[in-house]
C-alpha cells in the first residue's frame, strides 16, 4: 500500500487529498477507486490509513474517512546528517535516494577544494528542489514518516552551522592508519543528533581536514577498504541503523 | 597508487607483467613510465609494490622490481555471501560494484518467483563475465586482496549449494512484525562465513520463504523502513564490516 505525505495536520474523521500532485498520482496514475486505501502521514508524523469515499476530477479533490495507525515510527531514534562532497548529478540524486531510505533525517551537499563540481549560485534553487523531490518519492517509498531535508552550503564554514552533538569526519587517512574504533566509541556515548562529513572522490585536502578538526569534528575510518565517495554515507547510515534499531537490549 | 590483480604467485625481486589488458591499463591509459610504482596483489592475496624498470612496447611487457608490503589484509575476516534476486541490468552491476567496495566474497544473483528478470541459458555466461569484470575493477580501486566471485544460480534449490555457516534472510515481515535482534544475535556468535538472501522489490512468495526457513535460512529483519532490492545487501555488509572491523575489542 502505497504512502504519501499531506502538509497539514490530519484531525477528525475525515481529509480532503487536493494537492495537485497527490491527487494526480492516486487518481491518474495509480488509478484508485472509491473503497480503495493509501497510507497518509501528516506534518505531526503521524500516520493513518485512509480509504476514499470519493474521486472529485472537477475539482482534482479526494475525499477520504482516516483512522489513525498505532505502529512504531520507522524514524531513526538519533538525528542523522550525511554532509557530502558535491560530485555528478547522478551520484547525487543517488546518495539522496538512498540516504533517504536509509534514515538520513538531514542530507547536505557542500563544496570543497577537490569537488568535481561546483554549483552556481542561480542553479542552487532548481537543483535542491529536485534534489528534494528525489527526497519525498524515496521517504514516501520507505515509509518514514519525515522527509529528508536537502541542503547546500558552498564552503565548509557554512556546513558548521548544521552542526549536531557528535561532528564525525569520514578520513581515508585514518583508516589507513588503522583507527578502527572511534566510530563505535562515538555511537555508544548516546547523542541524540550525528552528523558526519563525506569528502570528494578526490578526499579532503589535509587543511580542510585541519578546519573540520579544529571545529569538534572526529576523524573516523570506516574499514580497511577504500569506498567511492557515495559508498561511504550509506555505510554509515546502515551502520547507525544497526547501531541504535537493531541492537536494542 | 592504483592497483592491479596479477593471474600469478610473485616470488623473488622482479616480476613481468603481461596481462594484456593491466598492459594496457599501466603503459597506456595511465602512461606509466620507468620508476613509476603501483601495487600488484598475487594470487595469495599478498601486496606488492612494484617499481617500474622497463616497458616493452614491442612485446607488450612490463618488467617491475617488486617489494612485499606488510599491510594488514583489506578483507573482511568473515566470509561473506550476499545472494540477490536477479533485477535490472543497471542494478545488479551496481549491486556487484557495491558489493565489492563493501567486501563481499561472493555475490550470487538467483532466479526467484517475483524476478523481474530472467537469464536464459545462453547469455548467463556473457552476463556472468561482464560482473566479474565490474567486481574485479571495483576490487582493484578498493584495494582488496581478492576479487569476489559473482555466480548465477536459476532456482533457490541450487542457492543452497553455497550456503555458509549462518544463513540468513532478509524479509520484510519480520520487519514489520518488530523483528529487530535476530541479525545482531546472529554476528554475535562468530561464524566465519554468512550468506544473506535478499528478494526482489516485490518480494519473496511466502513458499520461498518458507523453503528457505527449512533449509535453516533465518528471517531477519533490517530496521523499520522499506529498503529498495539494491539498498538491503548494502546495509547488510556495511553491518558486518562494523561489527567485525570496527568493533574489535
Amino acid at each position: 500500500m502505497e504512502q504519501y505525505f499531506v502538509k497539514n495536520i490530519i484531525s477528525g474523521n475525515t481529509f480532503v487529498i487536493d494537492e495537485p500532485e497527490t491527487f494526480k498520482h492516486v487518481a491518474k496514475v495509480m488509478r484508485h477507486k472509491n473503497g480503495d486505501v493509501v497510507y497518509l502521514v501528516d506534518t505531526s508524523e503521524k500516520l493513518y490509513v485512509a480509504t476514499i469515499t470519493k474521486i472529485d476530477v472537477d475539482d482534482a479533490k479526494i475525499i477520504t474517512t482516516v483512522e489513525l495507525v498505532d505502529n512504531p515510527s520507522t524514524e531513526m531514534p538519533v538525528s542523522v546528517t550525511v554532509a557530502c562532497s558535491l560530485s555528478k548529478k547522478d551520484k547525487i540524486e543517488w546518495i539522496t535516494q538512498k540516504s533517504t531510505e536509509l534514515g538520513a533525517r538531514t542530507i547536505i551537499f557542500f563544496d570543497s577544494k577537490y569537488s568535481i563540481m561546483k554549483w552556481k549560485k542561480n542553479v542552487v534553487e532548481k537543483k535542491l528542489a529536485r534534489l528534494q523531490e528525489i527526497a519525498k518519492n524515496a521517504a514516501q517509498q520507505s515509509k518514514r514518516r519525515i522527509i529528508p531535508q536537502v541542503i547546500y552550503v558552498d564552503n565548509l564554514t557554512d556546513l558548521l552551522k548544521y552542526k549536531a552533538e557528535a561532528n564525525l569526519v569520514a578520513y581515508e587517512e585514518s583508516a589507513k592508519q588503522g583507527e578502527i574504533s572511534r566510530l563505535a566509541q562515538t555511537l555508544n556515548q548516546g547523542y541524540k543528533s550525528v552528523l558526519c562529513a563525506f569528502g570528494p572522490e578526490g578526499g579532503f585536502a589535509p587543511d580542510e581536514i585541519d578546519f573540520l578538526n579544529q571545529a569538534n569534528f572526529l576523524s573516523v575510518g570506516l574499514g580497511p577498504r577504500i569506498m567511492r565517495a557515495e559508498t561511504a554515507p550509506m555505510y554509515f547510515l546502515s551502520v547507525l541503523s544497526y547501531k541504535y534499531e537493531l541492537t536494542v537490549k
